[in-house]
């Protein structure tokens, strides 16, 4: 049997030999909650399951994982119309020592939290955003897993809360475009949609799937590929996507400035369509 | 005025909101206690003043932690002769968000554990180890320092315990040989003694740092550099560092094999009088 903890209830319910403290052992999930149901769950559990084999972390089937998290939105007092869940999978409780058996029961965490949903001018003029001067590191064992191991997004992120840009794009030590420190990113040249392969580092997001999906049942297939610098400098239209505000345009980042046209507009519509009302301009 | 936490004691001292738990925001040094006191204390210190300084982080000056850390081991139930003292500093608990303001005032743990010194035949006739399939990524934005985010080593650490190695070894993405799951490694060739540069990842020890001082401190100078595979297959010894069992000779990894020679024995000698005792055999 799994224990489940409830965070936010309990301010000290975290055990002294929890892994995820001492080595940031663990996973997490941030899902959007509509309408009390979870957005993109099936991507969610795709990505946690691909994390938990890849950490050696045993958790139940997908089907009593989200029971679990609906008696949790049933429970709870935020406006579960538009709220998020945040499931946290760790090692558990241990001691001191970086090694464990695998696989290795996991303890589970849910937290749900207010929503907040972005003001309309984003959605219709875009965001501001700035290169962030930290990189990514390369060669991940744990590339486009969504870890507990988020030194760098604390970094990337502080920096773009230091100039109030609403995200910092990312590079890894190689000079690749990889990421926002909370989002995708897309660019668009000549109507072309491509986004940073994320095979040496960066999170795969659930809403980046969507996107790669939604327009793949198009039939205009998203290129997932290298990109860099002259790519972002050459590119028509770029726009950033996240599990909680869908797809957003982008209309700077720097230096740089982009319009907002009409594939990112097509993007926005296909998802609004397609169970993301955010994107409904 | 910053708070302390005193680790194993209460189960649930850590705050949901702990960022350590959600980010690995945060850092630690694990520092042999030795007849009740810390060991290697400045180079503790240096390391975790220079992860503070890189995350943004505000601690009290040295000589407050020290004393604070000596108050811990006076009320120790532990044999304070010989134990092992973990000092976790973390940006402590926020909001959801991977952002915060730099710098932050940092919460600060303190856990005290017994010592497990190890046989002497771990110094006197070598260890064996394995090369860990799991490589470090490169570039890392926290290359060489202690942070919280240790999914790398909870992997390789893992990989060894599965074997019975006493160690692992470790290459980057790139190919270079780094350092062990929880130790530094040296080699020596032809008298001359090589240690990895730790400019793209690892840990900086502060058993390594003792090492390279102490050999410098003799006229021999340890050379800091990038290695690989067939300096390892090339080398005469092998031995690895680290602040709770000082240096222990190598006598495998996988299919290479080396003698515990006299380079390996002098640095022994000269750590055992220089204050790391359990190299005297």
């Amino acid at each position: 049997m799994t224990d489940w903890y409830r965070l936010g209830e309990n301010q000290h319910v975290i055990e002294s030999g929890e892994r995820a403290f001492h080595y940031g052992d663990g996973l997490f999930e941030t899902i959007a909650i509509r309408d009390s149901e979870p957005r993109l769950w099936d991507h969610h559990i795709d990505r946690l399951l691909a994390g938990c084999k890849r950490l050696g972390l045993d958790i139940p089937r997908s089907p009593a994982l989200r029971r679990r998290l609906e008696v949790g939105i049933r429970e709870s007092d935020h406006n579960t119309d538009f709220c998020t869940a945040k499931i946290i999978v760790t090692a558990g409780s241990s001691q001191r020592g970086y090694g464990r058996s695998m696989p290795t029961q996991a303890a589970i965490y849910l937290g749900l939290y207010p929503g907040v949903p972005l003001k309309p001018q984003a959605y219709n003029n875009g965001v501001a955003t700035i290169m962030c001067e930290t990189r990514l590191a390369v060669g991940s064992p744990v590339a486009g897993l969504k870890t507990l191991n988020r030194i760098e997004q604390v970094l990337t992120r502080s920096e773009c809360l230091a100039t109030g840009a609403f995200e910092g794009l990312t590079y890894d030590a190689d000079d690749r475009l990889i990421c926002g420190t909370m989002s995708n990113v897309f660019i668009v040249k000549n109507n072309a949609v491509r986004t940073p392969s994320l095979e040496r580092c960066g999170v795969a997001g659930t809403m980046r799937r969507h996107v790669i999906e939604t327009l793949g049942g198009e039939g205009r297939d998203v290129d997932v590929t290298d990109l860099n610098e002259d790519d972002l400098a050459a590119a028509d239209e770029v726009f950033i996507s996240n599990s909680q505000i869908g797809v957003v345009p982008v209309h700077r980042c720097g230096g740089y400035k982009w319009v907002i046209g009409n594939t990112t507009r097509e993007v926005m519509a296909l998802l609004a369509k397609n169970g993301v009302n955010e994107c409904r301009v």
